[in-house]
């Protein structure tokens, strides 16, 4: 893997998980809807932007094989409707949204009828392209933060082989995280409520990183 | 805290819990609807029975101060029922209980109306009880096995200062866990989605003790 596309690359955990891949020696396209917006805001990044390029969001997926999902869960349903007939023949996807909403500065998850953001992806995806959930759970604080260790590990699960050892090759080629495969796609629901907790514990603790390790998983 | 009630405390949760809090110096009352088949069981326990009796339900809330209920999910109803007009005023209540059924090998939470188990029992205790959340995510299989470190965090929510800080004690009382608080009650489904997702990464990686630290809180 030496490419991918993030859609919403220029959203804080689009951004951070564009910065990392590409301090790992991935070239990024970023696809946005506004491409010199996006253009702009890459131009202000430190580091590698040199492997880091912008294209609309139909040109970054008809040339990826990978695309990282990295928009607003409340963006997905317009933005899937757009690009249906866009991905490449059985391409794979990544999704990173999480359904949580803060309304009045208070925290809560979506209801969301397929059980999960993922699921909710998965139904509005061609049914050629594999799908796999990962990257819910690192802060995306943390990931903008290029000098600190992620340190930590990172639930995934896919509904194919193919898009499960793509999403976890992903994950091991960021230095920190070790991948913890959960089974089929129906699990992305528990990686969703990981986030919200960590979420919470955030906000009680006054801290920005939380985040999770497995004990007794070697 | 020298002494607590377990309900449900010959259950695979409530026997480790109980054994547990046994070998850290806690007397333990273990509650049973059906006292002598409990004695029978508490009789084969090895270590530190001299800190365990056995009451049954009603005598064990009696005299409890702070009780751990470590009942099946699907007993709850009729269990609080049984025993409402029966707590001490003003007592203290942990709930260890976990919506996740197994139907046909397969794990799954159940929907509660109320958003979680903990507030499922919240609104079947009287209102002078304070109830709090805690030990929902430490392994059964690795409390009931007492020579292992149980090495993890411990995530625990709570209606009141009170039962919070009791709860954060009880947990500091067992070697090897460390509480974290996630603030109101609302949090404790947070919590058992954490025990599912433990379940799910038991069942894929054919283990029996996941759990978890969080990174990021010192």
């Amino acid at each position: 893997m030496t490419s991918i596309a993030i859609l919403g690359g220029t959203g804080q955990q689009g951004r951070g998980l564009a910065q990392r891949f590409a301090a790992a020696g991935i070239h990024v396209t970023v696809g946005s809807r506004d491409p010199q917006r996006a253009r702009d805001t890459v131009a202000s990044w430190g580091h590698h932007r040199e492997l880091v390029e912008v294209a609309d969001n139909i040109a970054a997926l008809g040339q990826s094989d990978l695309t990282v999902l990295a928009i607003p869960f409340s963006s997905v349903d317009a933005i899937l409707a757009e690009l249906h007939d866009h991905f490449k023949n059985g391409s794979i996807v990544v999704d990173v949204t999480v359904p949580v909403t803060f309304t009045g500065g208070k925290m809560a998850m979506l209801e969301v009828a397929e059980g999960s953001a993922t699921e909710h992806i998965r139904a509005r995806l061609p049914g050629h392209v594999q799908l796999a959930a990962a990257f819910k759970t690192v802060p995306a604080h943390l990931l903008g933060s290029s000098g600190e260790s992620l340190d930590c590990d990172e639930f995934l699960c896919a509904d194919s082989d193919e898009a499960r050892a793509q999403a976890m090759a992903l994950v091991q080629r960021l230095p920190g995280l070790r991948p913890v495969d959960l089974g089929p796609l129906s699990r992305a629901r528990f990686i969703e409520h990981l986030t919200a907790l960590a979420i919470a514990i955030n906000r009680r603790h006054k801290i920005h990183d939380a985040r999770f390790r497995v004990v007794g998983l070697t």
